[in-house]
């Protein structure tokens, strides 16, 4: 079907907005209790989702809990499953590394660890950014043979590791043994493809402990996501667009940046995504708008918080609104009920908004209102075709 | 799966009637308001969705505009992109000219061009069909060695030209610029297996316009949908049914053609359709009832007419019911929104009625109504599945 939409792509100056409140789906705290958006007052949304289609979507699959990454691939039109992408890769290009063909990034915390060397904070007491940076520079000293190794630091205590030289794969487990009390396990080939890899992470760890070993609580280092760069086609390629990414946090601008999209380098906030929003109106057809905080409050477990965030977004529509995009798209990139603490399986309220899509018998947005919206369950991935549809730009199949 | 429906196959004299609607999908003209088929008067189909299954269908896919010959495809059971029709085919058999597997069809409009050959119109102000007739006689005198050439009328300005001899092929771009005050394109091929056709094509060409020279206001010719005829396997193959379309508008008897149906050669209108039904219900299983107008309406973004000829078609149900089909489906093959003066890819509503559904809880037939429809969205092509499944014609299986 892929090559059916490229077939038929007759691109124009329409513009879709896809805003994403990550990990937008919930769970009620109590049965017959309301799920964050449900609890959520969401004047805006709700207006929207009187006027538009509505549904639920499946990022990846049935049953599957999506990470951040194959959950925005869904978004961008991607079957996830069909360019699987390793965390470490998602991390390099978010901080803007240029990965090349062959390369192996790694994601890395900073730790601590006891005399024993086993870990006694994962985060290493989350020490800031800056610290992390100069950690990272003094690890620049670590020499392999014929391998280059590039330590540069994301946020807080998390940097990324980027081995460089032929015959390296994404073939080795973590190290990181998610755990405290224990040892971080040594790095172990997945494959025979992951032997030199192996052995190259293992002489790093153990030139990095030297470093580190003065610098509580920074102390220890663990890795995990061993990852290859993976072609992927291009939205232009595929959809035949012109997308602009805004997001603040590093690892959706590197999603962003494997499909292509041009990425606004630093954004603060909210406020000021949809400012640059509309300053850049003109110059693309496709706007992936990115709130990151409905997730991190869903992960902390903290339903009021999260629910604060829905309403954050929902305050800001009016201003993305007044820009009068052609189709605007409203979900997340999968659940993160606060309940659980963690993303989850169930499937996501979308609606689109647009002059062109039918609206259904959805009153309000949530999960059980969107039950009733026209599209059931459906792939992810289908959002954005119905998007390029109502925006015109595909041309009818067929005579 | 289609290998797995045809080891089922259990033929038997029990009867499906698919009634289409043309375009029947739409959309409201103002928000908040109804489409074409909510605002219709429509008692028999509101009756027939009370004790029917009902849902929306997706000829193709998600954000795809139908063509209306794949969209009928996937009403006949089948997936259209599996089977790319082009235009010239479909016209060639809509007239019952008898293609043969190797022949190139091309749909031809007789246009005007001024002294530099320039087009002023590109339907010669909509000569009659007589005068088609006899254009395309005259042109049965261009000759062109290697190749038969047959120039037959369809309607109005329309015509068709099939080429038959060895090494011809679909790979030619149209001629026709789809403006006035630019001359026609020359006939150019798309790849190398395209440059015979392309060549016997720009001869054809030749010869025409001198033939018609003093032809005004049909003194050229424009071509477009280079076609080879595509092999579709039966519906008795597939699905073990004996098919019969009653379609007044030659295309629906092509595409009807196409996938092994007998045709109903001359239909004046809906009454004498459903007589034609009646009169030969003893020889077939499967008929396909074709109305053209609601689809005619909507491309003039006439509102009220699309609404007037939905009511056409609930008056003639009791004659269908009458005769105690054991499927009724009642569907379009795509949406043509009035709003949108042109097929949208937007989802089309269906009933599927009988003694052996389950009614489900929807009680008029309309857009947003279906949207609560056991079915949801489905693909168009599961539509005869479910019939073939209700009329029992499909046996168990496994033990």
């Amino acid at each position: 079907m892929t090559k059916v939409i490229q077939g038929l792509l007759e691109p124009n100056e329409k513009k879709i907005v896809l805003l994403v409140l990550d990990g937008l789906g919930g769970l009620p705290l109590e049965a017959g209790g309301k799920t964050e958006l449900e609890s959520a007052r969401t004047p805006h949304l709700d207006a929207l989702a009187a006027g538009a289609e509505c549904g639920l979507h499946l990022p990846i699959g049935h049953g599957i809990t999506p990470g951040s990454a194959p959950g925005h691939l869904a978004l961008f039109g991607y079957q996830p499953t069909d360019y699987p992408i390793g965390r470490g890769v998602v991390a390099a290009l978010g901080i803007d590394f240029p990965m090349r063909a062959g390369d192996v990034a790694v994601r890395m915390n900073f730790a601590s660890a006891d005399g024993q060397g086993r870990i006694t904070d994962r985060r290493a007491g989350r020490i800031p950014t800056e610290k992390c940076a100069e950690l990272c520079e003094a690890l620049g000293a670590v020499k392999i043979p014929g391998v280059e190794v590039f330590v540069r630091p994301v946020k807080d205590y998390r940097a990324v590791v980027v081995f460089r030289g032929p015959g390296l794969s994404d073939q080795v487990h973590d190290t990181d043994p998610q755990a405290t009390g224990v040892k971080p396990r040594d790095p172990q080939a997945v494959s025979d493809r992951g032997k030199k890899t192996a052995e190259t992470a293992a002489e790093f760890i153990r030139q990095a402990l030297k470093i580190l070993a003065s610098r509580e609580p920074a102390n220890a280092v663990l890795m995990r996501g061993f990852a290859e760069l993976p072609h992927i086609p291009s939205m232009k390629e595929l959809f035949g667009l012109k997308p602009l990414a805004l997001a603040v946090y590093p690892d959706y601008k590197g999603v962003s940046r494997l499909v292509g999209m041009d990425v606004v380098p630093e954004l603060r906030d909210l406020e000021h995504q949809v400012e640059s929003l509309a300053a850049r109106w003109d110059k693309h057809d496709f706007f992936f708008v990115h709130h990151k905080y409905t997730d991190s409050r869903g992960e902390d477990g903290d339903f009021p918080a999260k629910v604060a965030e829905i309403e954050k977004v929902d305050a800001i529509l009016p201003k993305i609104l007044a820009l009068k995009p052609d189709v605007l798209i409203v979900t997340g990139d999968h659940s993160t009920p606060a309940l659980l603490k963690a993303h989850s399986s169930h499937p996501v309220p979308f609606l689109i908004h647009g002059r062109g899509v039918r609206p259904d018998a959805v009153r309000e947005f949530g999960e059980k209102a969107c039950t009733g919206g026209v599209w059931g369950v459906i792939p992810g991935a289908m959002l954005l075709r119905l998007a390029l549809g109502y925006s015109d730009k595909l041309a009818k199949y067929g005579a």
